[in-house]
């Protein structure tokens, strides 16, 4: 016998609800990373009953694809989990006029990023009325655990496990970016530097050699330090190099003998995560580094055919990201990819999480009229 | 009905043994702080026995004094207890020749401070035999809790309760000098030194203002500082400046709002409290300065005639004193102090805590031939 599976209540996505009420729709069907299951389970049955899709599934991944042999495969991205809902819940979502943002929907999810898989559903219902690959082909991903530790995530267990899904020559991540295209991401790195000195009796301090004291020369040398402007493929990504945390002391009377400051280096796509740990220890030249973390940036590769067709539909001049976000998960598998969704990503995991409605309707149609020019079907809005 | 005293094994201290053997009953009658009460008790009894003095008692603090009405009253004091013992116990003292020190008395309290103890003792009952106050008032000091926190001192307690019973011209506190005079003590004072910023997002840094970049200018004010040497009443007294803690940092993306420094600032008797206090901030002048505790110095009071007197009979000159000891609540009181007593101050609350028996038995030779201008008789000795 195996274990029977936890009961969950079955979610019904409408095949007929436009990409607004989709989005409602999608955020009411909780998933806090981990509760993903029905909701996976409604995406998978919206996308099988389309008709025009091979449809694949890794745990509460789901992945639905076209195999038209185009030359070209574009891969539109985004995660299923949200983080945890406020108290009291920040759901059902709420549909609301708010004084000088217009109409929007209001609740957990709304922003970070229901709104983009629900444009995702949408993109993915409009190519199949037009047959499922007219230019190019197309792979839908919808992963689990965005939201919490980077090893548990649905992305990378695909990349591990299933490489072959996410093929493609260009990806477009639906994370919010208020309909803008934000291109590749910085890469993230932390390191602890410590300074080491010798303790005594702060009566008799000489004997001593304080090691926090020490620590002040690697403040002043972060405080100096100008972060640089990187242009990569035309954006300019702003990096930076930040102490986070400090520690030290032993005792009230005591010279410390030791103290750890730990830094978060900010770096352009431009360098890898090797060259970004080579230029951290060149800054911090003489301390002692142990470098703890480090995740690559991703370059925007904006410069493809794809690409530049799709920063042209959308019609406002393209940013870099400077967050880390998935992107670069697509980047180390050789796929260039950029954000691109509905919502503002400073409202992301905030408590009054709210996504204007002209702005998912606007990357729906930026998206259908990129990929079938044309804007969706009236019938459907 | 009163409760019942908590019952305690009655210790006896011979009144015949010499300083040595007290030294080892004083020890051996284990007194951590808050199990003071037995040894209290056979101090009390010894002191009683004598003949010549007034006993007084408080909780576990006794004092016994003569009141023969002469012009200058000497003050003996030491404290009863000492830090927890090993494990396994370094209990009862092992009597041992070790390499290059002599004979040692070896075990908990053996330096701090029973073998001071252990000289008062012998210096009254000397004193008793020679008629209790021959050229001047005594007054010994016995007192609990030295080694807790400073609000729990039974010195602090007679000296708020009792005033009067601490009178005198000059006092000695046994602490362990090693046989040197060590002459008043530096004062000592802690404050938290905070800087704020404005906390950001690590990938756009530049939205915020790091609060641990800033503190930096704190480290390098520390670092440069030079400490004074103050000569006071002829001794030299090192004062230190130190950053004993340092902590700031809200997470590993987070560009911190705040950080706190804690330094340690040892200061001469030259300046009072409210004098350090102003030296502190003026020294970090522009940061935010919260004084946290403060414990005045006590000057040496080495010019008066008792204690000119006891320095000659000692021998070797005097020197300052760097940690803060219990002399500052005599000087507080008006009571001029210095430490002398048997022992290594650095092995104070070592495991391997020991005391030669030479610097033992020359204790009691110079506060005898001092107080009693002769050596102890051959008798007792």
């Amino acid at each position: 016998m195996t274990p029977a599976a936890p009961a969950r209540a079955a979610v019904l996505l409408d095949p007929a609800a436009d990409v607004v009420e989709l989005t409602r729709q999608v955020c009411d069907a909780e998933s806090v990373s981990g509760g993903e299951g029905a909701l996976a389970d409604a995406v998978e049955a919206f996308c099988r009953d389309l008709g025009a899709y091979e449809v694949l599934r890794d745990g509460d991944a789901v992945v639905a694809r076209t195999r038209a042999g185009r030359p070209e495969r574009v891969v539109l991205a985004g995660h299923l989990d949200t983080v945890p809902l406020t108290d009291p819940p920040n759901l059902p979502v709420r549909r609301e006029l708010v004084e000088g943002e217009g109409e929007v929907l209001a609740g957990r999810g709304t922003v970070d990023m229901k709104g983009g898989v629900a444009v995702q559903l949408a993109v993915a219902r409009a190519a199949a009325a037009a047959g499922g690959a007219p230019t190019r082909d197309l792979t839908f991903v919808f992963y689990d655990h965005e939201e919490v530790a980077s090893d548990l995530s649905g992305l990378g267990r695909l990349a591990r496990g299933h490489r072959e899904w996410l093929d493609g020559d260009f990806a477009i991540l639906l994370e919010p970016t208020a309909g803008a295209v934000e291109g590749g991401c910085n890469g993230t790195l932390r390191a602890d530097v410590t300074t080491r000195g010798r303790a005594a009796h702060t009566a008799r301090a000489w004997r001593g050699s304080n090691a926090i004291h020490a620590a002040g020369q690697v403040l002043a040398r972060l405080a100096a330090y100008e972060p640089a402007h990187v242009e990569v493929e035309g954006l300019v990504f702003r990096e930076g190099l930040n102490a986070v945390a400090i520690r030290g002391g032993i005792a009230g009377n005591v010279v410390p003998d030791r103290c750890t400051v730990t830094v978060n280096y900010r770096f352009a796509p431009a360098r890898s995560g090797a060259q970004a740990e080579a230029h951290l220890r060149e800054v911090l030249d003489g301390f002692e580094v142990d470098v703890t973390d480090v995740a690559e940036g991703a370059r925007p590769g904006l410069g493809l055919p794809a690409a530049a067709a799709f920063c042209e539909v959308v019609g406002t001049p393209p940013a870099p990201k400077y967050g880390w976000t998935d992107v670069a998960r697509f980047s180390a598998l050789g796929v260039p990819a950029v954000n691109y969704g509905p919502g503002d990503a400073l409202l992301a995991h905030a408590d009054d999480e709210r996504c204007p409605v002209a702005q998912i309707l606007e990357c729906e149609r930026v998206l259908t009229t990129w990929l079938l020019g044309a804007a969706p079907s009236e019938e459907v809005r």
